[in-house]
């Protein structure tokens, strides 16, 4: 049944692409106002290509943030409802220098198409949208009632994706969740993701005296807000790198045994992946089953960005009158948004050096981490899927980013989202040179139109 | 004598003021290569206006670096030759959002002139040429033989300055070098400069990844170049805010008990300084005497600045591959600026922790601290003409600044520079809303004229 939707893909997958260009072309970076007409402009475009589609009931939803879109086709009676999740917003592209070709120019290159977004999300949550057009214009109609849910907010700690999908319960009602965000593990291993750790974000900012003061007259005596930061940053690990702030790890569970099967099966090389990143590796060199647990199942504490002072060129002899850090963290299963930050912002209160004023600002509620019931039958269609067009069964993996959504569809809609994306964890999506393999594309228009078809069957 | 010249200054100090605002709107900010073709109108300002004065062999000297401004007046024959010194570079404006009116936009408010450089050292070194001009205007001739040396890289440490007084020595000889540069320690209480500190700086980066890295995949295992900095950077002070940084303060020799004595007698409060430059006060309060010798007589190492990872509005799950920091060091009497950098860099490579690249670079020779014979006959002439005009004998303290020429003049001119700068130390030179008090502008005109005729009598 599904040989001429897969011939269709093959026909268009040229013209396709190009008007995956054009989506990369819009820089709707969520996180920065700036781009807050561009966000715009991107769900237009994705709302507009989903009616071309003949997708119906296409919409633009409000939601306090970044709009929600919209679509169904819900004409398969008696077959199952699949409803597809994606996001159109991208990291912004900083450091811009850093790129070899700029982040909202796509080019193709090595059979990879570069561009900020192109591999988180948006090349593998438009091909969705290409594989629903490729059924409806060859036989007419889709396998599943299908509907879609792609939001403009996930970079941001979707914040207002929760309230959306509980307001829209009933419109967004389905059999199935299926996300075309997420990554696969790796380029040369086909992996499922069944676990996802949760996030958590806040900024610090320590603040000394009222302005600026020239270091001669004034260092040695006045508060230097950079040096009172860093002495208070250092506290929040140990001298091994592990996160020293009490509270921390309230309530976290032992990790799933059949993840910790995985990792010990998997042979992680720990300097292999120093190489990969680029790093020199620490002497003793970690193990490679502990770092993978470190990258999986380990909750973190890390630090995004810090800024104070002049950083400018050459030598500006200032004392800050105030230095800011961005805290990112990593949860895992059992460990609670709230009661984490809490804990931080406890513990900086207390390391907070005398003579600095303190200032917190959390960002978004965060998300707790999230694992997939084992036996969900819409995970073993994807892995089937997997499996006949990949030739190797794919491994089970948790996965060390975050997609908030796990928690808010069980929540809202009673359902288990499975991960079907065809990003791949080295596309280098938060940071300079993020490109999208076209192997995956043309892979994964197939795969959609086989998952599609095995739901409907 | 000097009735007709000061008379001369004060019909003219309107339109000198406009000359001022003038000179002040050219950004010349020394340390930033953007703003070179400015830095080199501002020397073209100064040359012509030196000429317009009467003053002679008015010359743009090359250096490697920004020019110097060469002048002399030597038709004083018998009398004594005075070097003036002086710069026209100024620091960097940033941050910008915190000036009340643009940096370059020079404005009059409550007295004062606010603008970048006017205070350090635009207005103070200008007046010279002013009252030069008053002297040529009115009696014709001045009273001494004047020379100008006026550099453009005060604000970068003068990194070509001592080359050139070295291969100008001839040309520059003189019986007394005044400085235009430094400041009067306080509003409320006249004094001269006999001491100030020395200066090293560098830039220290750590290099994590090859590249910044996703949080959610590689946080916990991948290094955090901002973690790692952090941790680094923390060591450099112990938990007192004190150096710890071994061989740092080697060398280092016994204060000038006179300038103990004036840390005695000033009753130093250190509850106003904290509010002075609000900031909350450390608990318990510091002592007044200790804080006012961190201030002038204990070397320090500040940073200057911090940057690294994404600093932007909202967040970005980024781990930073790499971190950077601008350190500035205050010297003391018997510190070498070399071996404070070298100590310094030992440090950081014993403490720099595994799987972290560090890098170093060093700003410019830097310049050891300075102390001026108590004796010197030019220093009791400021003391005198300040006495007199002022009503109450000027306290002699030690700056906490850095002032570099003081070593150069007495290397290779063998004179000790006298400071009879008319700025005040807080002004916020080295801040936004940098400003010039009118009322330091007029009595500077007259001190000037009146220090030029004391030392030709």
């Amino acid at each position: 049944m599904t040989a001429d939707v897969e011939a269709h893909c093959e026909a268009h997958r040229d013209a396709w692409l190009e008007e995956l260009k054009a989506f990369c072309r819009i820089p709707s970076v969520s996180t920065d106002p700036a781009y807050r007409e561009d966000v715009l402009r991107a769900a237009g475009f994705l709302a507009e290509r989903m009616r071309i589609a003949g997708l119906e009931n296409v919409r633009i939803e409000p939601t306090g943030g970044s709009p929600l879109v919209l679509a169904d086709w819900l004409h398969a009676s008696g077959a199952p409802t699949v409803l597809v999740y994606g996001h159109y917003d991208v990291q912004p592209p900083d450091p811009l220098a850093k790129w070899t070709t700029p982040p909202f120019e796509p080019t193709v290159r090595d059979d990879r198409l570069y561009a900020r977004g192109v591999s988180d999300d948006k090349g593998p949550m438009l091909m969705t949208v290409f594989v629903a057009e490729a059924f409806l214009r060859t036989v007419g109609r889709l396998p599943v009632n299908l509907k879609f849910v792609i939001e403009g907010e996930e970079e941001t700690g979707s914040p207002h994706f929760e309230g959306s999908v509980e307001r829209l319960r009933e419109e967004l009602a389905a059999d199935v969740v299926v996300s075309a965000d997420g990554a696969m593990w790796r380029a040369d291993r086909p992996s499922v993701t069944v676990a996802s750790r949760g996030l958590a974000a806040l900024d610090v900012t320590l603040h000394g005296a009222g302005k600026d003061l020239h270091s001669g007259r004034h260092g040695g005596a006045a508060p230097n807000a950079v040096a009172g930061l860093v002495r208070l940053l250092a506290t929040l690990h140990d001298a091994d790198g592990a996160v020293a702030v009490e509270g921390f790890a309230a309530g976290v569970t032992a990790p799933d045994p059949a993840l910790l099967d995985t990792i010990r099966s998997v042979r992680f090389d720990a300097g292999a992946y120093f190489r990969e990143i680029g790093a020199s590796a620490p002497e003793p060199l970690p193990d490679g089953e502990a770092l993978l647990l470190r990258q999986w199942l380990t909750p973190t504490l890390e630090f995004n960005g810090i800024s104070g002072g002049y950083a400018g060129a050459g030598t500006k002899t200032v004392i800050p009158a105030e230095a800011s850090a961005k805290i990112t963290c990593r949860l895992v299963a059992g460990q609670e948004p709230d009661a984490v930050v809490a804990a931080i912002v406890a513990h900086l209160e207390r390391h907070c050096p005398p003579g600095y004023r303190l200032e917190t600002h959390r960002h978004g509620p965060g998300s707790p981490a999230f694992a997939l019931d084992p036996a969900l039958p819409a995970l073993e269609a994807c892995e089937a899927v997997l499996t006949e067009l990949l030739g190797q069964r794919p491994v089970r993996v948790a996965m060390g980013a975050t997609v908030p959504i796990g928690a808010v569809f069980r929540r809202h809609l009673e359902r288990d989202p499975v991960f079907f994306s065809f990003s791949t964890a080295d596309e280098d999506y938060h940071a300079p040179n993020e490109f999208f393999r076209l192997a995956s594309f043309r892979t994964g228009l197939v795969a959609w139109t086989r998952l599609l078809a095995r739901l409907g069957a």
